[in-house]
């Protein structure tokens, strides 16, 4: 398996675009278009907020009903939540739009939004959007990048990855884009996440794929706590690469899964990374949990604990705080038999162990919480499951851009 | 009823101190006593996190097995937490010196800790402190306010209120002081409060009052959803008020469970409105709620959601993340079908109805906002229960005071 550089038009057959509407921003590219030159089947996983914006509910029923899709239309600015019966006919006239720009059926083309909840979408501007993307949209990277950057909200950087690998000597390709970075809780995929692959794998497949998937990847992401109303993971395939198609569990299943995973968590990353105000990665890694559920429960307490946060980002080795997060996770375990680790790329230092602090050189924590990504390891010594979940640092300016988000 | 301003010694016959004992602050009280010239029957909440703070492990011990207390010493600058078998033994000997020069059993002194966790408190500096409290303990207002300031961390003004009521032509009272102001979150108590009181009533009663009440009051609080190890609120009832003893449910115990609410109540949201780094004391109310457990899951969800929260800090009537909180809170409701009020001292505002924005005034909106108290009102539409639930803004200082605790 090799990872690379590239995103949605990454494997076969998929073209994308990036153009300015002017939907909310101004003077930067704000609708994406992800189209495959020929149908795809598809899989999403949404948000589980009973607040669901207009597209979510638009999109579930695509993915479920149609047999087919064959393009997504995305605008950044406003998030068409909150927003009645309006917003879902402007769903149903923006499907409609492109599906007629692009020669497919309406029903094969999905939507997504994310921005300021509550506000009306300007459908004329969006359908001039669409206009401009049908027009411009292309293969390569450079396509895939303008897609990228034009679902961005607060992102400061651009989140794309690709993996290629083999299935029965035929080389295949898995690519995707995702953007956060505020309003992001484990709970479902916590963001918009757009991947497409030229596997060739039935429906069903693609949908255990990706829904088994994203508990170990999108789903282990915190920024700040809030499931948003607007969480869009699709994964489309096209069948383009021309394996054997994949229609039950099996050795090419498989490798199809360990690609598909190599890419979500290089994503999730990314995202955790970029979370609003964010001046470092935290990863949260327990292991020697009882069961893999607690495993998952104590690493993400650990990822949403606000003053976990805080402290790395005053570089502060506040061990306390973890303890303190890792308690009153839900999971139980017995705090003098726990042993617990910073890491960094400056070194990795016991904090913790056998009920009481270890003793460990404040300057040398302080470098390690320095790093651009540090990972605070449990072992819980109570069995042999583990988990990951990253999340990023509070900062003076998620509370800036989160004070002011409108404006 | 009559609330009035006084404390942990407004009732008769409970006495108070607070000192200065270098416990880790320099140059400020950090040492109280809470002193009841009888014996009394005690009640107890404490914290459900897993890592409990050896006091707490203590003290739940003596409020269980011992028939009566007598006396707390508290201690703010070290949580004595994360401190393995020294921090028992140290409880232990607090309860054996205050004991002695109190002249009252090692088993009628209760203590409590707040501060930083995983240090060893200084022992000696310890007794040193018990000696000067049991040396200076007194009656009265000032007694009383003495120690609710030294019990203080980051909170910014010490927190106390009294009530004075009637039972059977007795006049009895019931005081209290608190302090939060960061690891402030609804599972149990959340903070270090004592309670004091002249009613004559049983143990079992007294605890059965408690317990009930901490659900809609102190429970109902969250700075910023961490959960403390060191949680307690103890509730002392030393008999001297003369009432004909509260054995039973009936008309004096309901009684007195509303003037303990009261007391609760405006403890609380003494607690909320000085979070950690909070410019206002948000209040979030949800009625028509299906059951009183949605009540409270909703109420809660809104207060510990830090997009609302950074959003109040900043003004901003983003009504959208109010939305999503309550999606995701696991309470189900519709959301067309859902009314979302801002209530402050300068009005009152519809901003949502019927699924979509009610076109409310942003300036309007903003000058609500910046009251020091906000109430969000949600009306669900689902059914007839309600809950109020108490936090606060998420500011910088938040941020600041987080990020650098321990230096």
């Amino acid at each position: 398996m090799r990872q690379f550089e590239g995103g949605v038009t990454a494997a076969a057959g998929f073209q994308a675009a990036g153009v300015e509407a002017a939907i909310k921003y101004k003077d930067r590219k704000d609708m994406a278009l992800v189209y495959s030159e020929v149908p795809c089947v598809a899989a999403g996983t949404f948000t589980t907020n009973v607040v669901k914006a207009a597209p979510v509910v638009w999109d579930r029923k695509l993915v479920e009903e149609s047999p087919f899709v064959q393009a997504v239309v995305v605008n950044s600015g406003i998030a068409n939540a909150c927003t009645g019966k309006q917003g879902m006919d402007c769903c149903r006239a923006e499907s409609a739009c492109a599906g007629e720009l692009l020669g497919v059926p309406a029903e094969a083309v999905l939507v997504a939004s994310t921005g300021v909840i509550g506000m009306q979408l300007p459908l004329e501007r969006l359908q001039e959007g669409i206009r401009k993307l049908a027009a411009g949209k292309a293969d390569g990277p450079e396509a895939g990048m303008d897609a990228a950057r034009a679902i961005m909200t607060t992102d400061t950087v651009p989140k794309q990855t690709a993996v290629e690998f083999e299935l029965g000597g035929r080389k295949v390709t898995i690519g995707g884009m995702c953007k956060g970075s505020g309003m992001i809780h484990p709970n479902m995929c916590t963001m918009l996440g757009f991947l497409t692959t030229d596997v060739k794998i039935s429906k069903e497949m693609l949908q255990k794929a990706l829904r088994e998937d994203v508990v170990d990847s999108f789903n282990m992401v915190s920024v700040d706590g809030d499931t948003s109303t607007n969480d869009t993971l699709i994964l489309m395939a096209n069948g383009l690469g021309g394996n054997e198609e994949i229609v039950s569990p099996g050795e090419d299943y498989d490798t199809f899964c360990r690609a598909l995973h190599m890419v979500t968590v290089s994503l999730a990353r990314m995202m955790a990374g970029d979370g609003e105000g964010a001046t470092a990665l935290i990863e949260a890694k327990v292991v020697g949990a009882a069961t893999k559920e607690d495993a998952r429960t104590l690493a993400k307490s650990v990822i949403c604990s606000s003053l976990t946060k805080a402290a790395v980002f005053g570089h502060d080795a506040n061990f306390g705080r973890i303890l303190c997060a890792l308690g009153y996770s839900g999971a139980k375990f017995d705090p003098e038999n726990l042993d617990l680790y910073f890491q960094g790329k400056s070194g990795s230092i016991h904090i913790f162990g056998g009920g009481v602090s270890c003793g460990y050189s404040e300057e040398e924590a302080a470098r390690i919480l320095s790093d651009p990504e540090v990972t605070i390891l449990a072992h819980m010594h109570m069995g042999g499951e583990e988990a990951v979940a990253w999340g990023c640092d509070l900062s003076y300016d998620y509370v800036r851009i989160n004070a002011d988000y409108r404006s």
